[in-house]
């Protein structure tokens, strides 16, 4: 273990050693946090220590001071409910991507069966990582790094409590953001679970088409269709648990879609006008998006043309190493069959001119 | 000119000199073809001389062997017939982004008004190449290297008709494809038109959002909205003339949003099921897409953390090229406010192990 300094003071028990829980762990050992493992799968602990996440906890282990509960959601209300009263002092955490059902669960709970559950102990979070596949083996140390991680504290949320579960998320490297349940969940219906259902359904009405007209793909359609590829039962899991803000939104968007197939069919007086503020609107949406993409005007895109084998691509990157070019953005698209690539490159709009010629004098093809 | 051989034979007369049209006649002038040009706008004209895309069509030329139409999809009808009557011995072919309604008119012309408009003389085509921007300015000679271009011969189509809109399109470097008008306004109906149409619908949702929970936008958001960053008066033409096969296809999507929007509300017996299936029927779907993406059982994905600053990506890739290792694919993900970014790799299964130890050997970190 490294000599990295750690905020986390006490132990930490980790419950649930899929991806997320392995990874907490990992990353939080390279600190010298000391972790204890729990999981329902014997054989997932035992792997999770092979792993070097830390070690199967004992009965006869202290208490810890945090517990984090990674386990899937549909599990996840009973689970932290169990850790608030087996470590009567711990503070505890959750990782799920739904909030909101979770905690009215445990106010539930508190209120009609269990008046000892302390929820002032519990802070409900939530990190942005994740990897198109799950479990143990696939954990990273660095899966959290500057990736975002909510935490949906209570305005009665003891200070000592939120510092606990702030350290475990800056330990392993993630940036804070502070939410309401409700907001949360609301936001990754939005950019999560929403998007999730329009790819597959999208990508579902690929099965019965025929193969020739799936040759005609380009970058839209595999843009749209990459995350189709999910999980499904996990997903079963994350959209019934967030089914009011997902089954609004999506009743908003199926009503565009068929009041856009209407005004197709009429064709008449409107539909060019309705049509062109659908577009209008996804402009003025994506230039809301923070970072590299939907933001055009901030960057310029250069293609260059790349032969498809070994190096090249590295060979150019170099190039604009050298040149001094930095990019704010690279994509890198094949076409089926054809022996290039294209790179496109986005680089500051007061460096591409330079980029541009500097880049064909040294042979490149830009196109 | 270089001295690149050419197929075409005789002259080409480009009538839209738009970032199709140019980049057609900068590629065929790029062979030696002789290329004259046309637009309705004289300055689009002499600024695609000026760019080196052939001389302005003077009266006093003899006609052209071959036309090639690059206008606006508005007005395309128009533009062929008056082109094959201007041209009685002359191929005409088309480049826009629908072929059935063009081809349907031509038809109606006809029967109708004309009955000496020779529609044998006339093939409509598509190449699947395009830019996030449009103009003269845009054009480029590599613009439909290795790309798909789509043609839509007649059961009557003379073969050296057809010859001459096959010779345009493997001068200019890309792959032919032949179909029926039908087939191919249902295949971009499915592959671009509607993927355009729900990237825009759920672009337009972020606009009414709050910026704090557009923040925890990853990857799958960026990557579902990314083409609504499209053209609304391009598009209300190409949608207006392809409207059969998109409302058909908007009306199933837009039921199936609305019968899971029930599903969830609902959340009883077959909820799960219901939510299950639209995953598994997407999983499915995107599998069959071809290329790089959507495949995820051909490559194994390595991710790579590298430091936002010049040359870091570049000695990545050059390491890479060192080991001889092929990358199939790479995708860079920046996350906001980090001064880290992601690169994602995908590589064959067999090399994967080898390039994951090697990388790391050589101090990269790989997640």
């Amino acid at each position: 273990m490294s000599a990295l300094a750690s905020r986390v003071t006490g132990t930490v028990h980790v419950i649930g050693v899929g991806l997320l829980g392995a990874s907490i762990a990992l990353a939080l050992r390279e600190r010298g946090v000391a972790v204890t493992l729990e999981d329902i799968s014997p054989t997932a602990v035992a792997l999770a220590e092979d792993y070097g996440a830390g070690r199967a906890r004992q009965a006869t282990d202290p208490d810890p001071d945090t517990v984090v509960i990674a386990t899937p959601p549909d599990v996840v209300t009973a689970v932290i409910a169990q850790a608030l009263t087996r470590f009567p002092q711990a503070t505890v955490t959750d990782v799920t991507s739904v909030k909101l059902q979770p905690f009215e669960q445990l106010k539930a709970m508190r209120a009609e069966s269990n008046p000892e559950l302390d929820l002032d102990r519990y802070v409900g979070s939530h990190p942005m990582a994740g990897r198109e596949r799950g479990g143990t083996t696939m954990a990273r140390t660095d899966l959290f790094v500057g990736r975002p991680w909510v935490i949906c504290r209570d305005a009665d949320t003891p200070s000592h409590v939120l510092a606990r579960v702030e350290a475990i998320a800056l330990d392993v490297g993630a940036s804070l953001i502070e939410m309401t349940p409700e907001a949360h969940d609301a936001a990754v219906g939005l950019v999560s679970h929403v998007p999730q259902l329009l790819s597959s359904v999208l990508a579902a009405e690929l099965s019965a088409a025929p193969a020739g007209h799936i040759e005609l793909a380009g970058g839209g359609l595999r843009d749209m269709t990459r995350i189709a590829d999910s999980d499904p039962e996990l997903w079963v899991q994350i959209l019934s648990a967030n089914s009011e803000p997902v089954s609004k939104l999506l009743r908003t968007l199926g009503d565009r879609l068929l009041s856009t197939a209407d005004a197709l069919e009429t064709g008449g007086v409107g539909t060019r006008r309705h049509i062109a503020e659908v577009l209008r609107d996804g402009n003025q949406g994506v230039r809301r998006i923070p970072g590299k993409h939907g933001s055009d005007d901030r960057f310029v895109t250069l293609t260059i043309i790349i032969d498809d084998k070994p190096g090249q691509l590295g060979l150019l990157l170099t190039t604009l190493g050298e040149l001094g070019v930095n990019m704010e953005d690279l994509r890198l698209e094949h076409s089926p069959g054809a022996q290039i690539g294209f790179a496109e490159i986005a680089v500051l709009p007061e460096v591409a001119d330079r980029a541009r010629e500097d880049l064909t004098e040294r042979g490149w093809r830009i196109v």
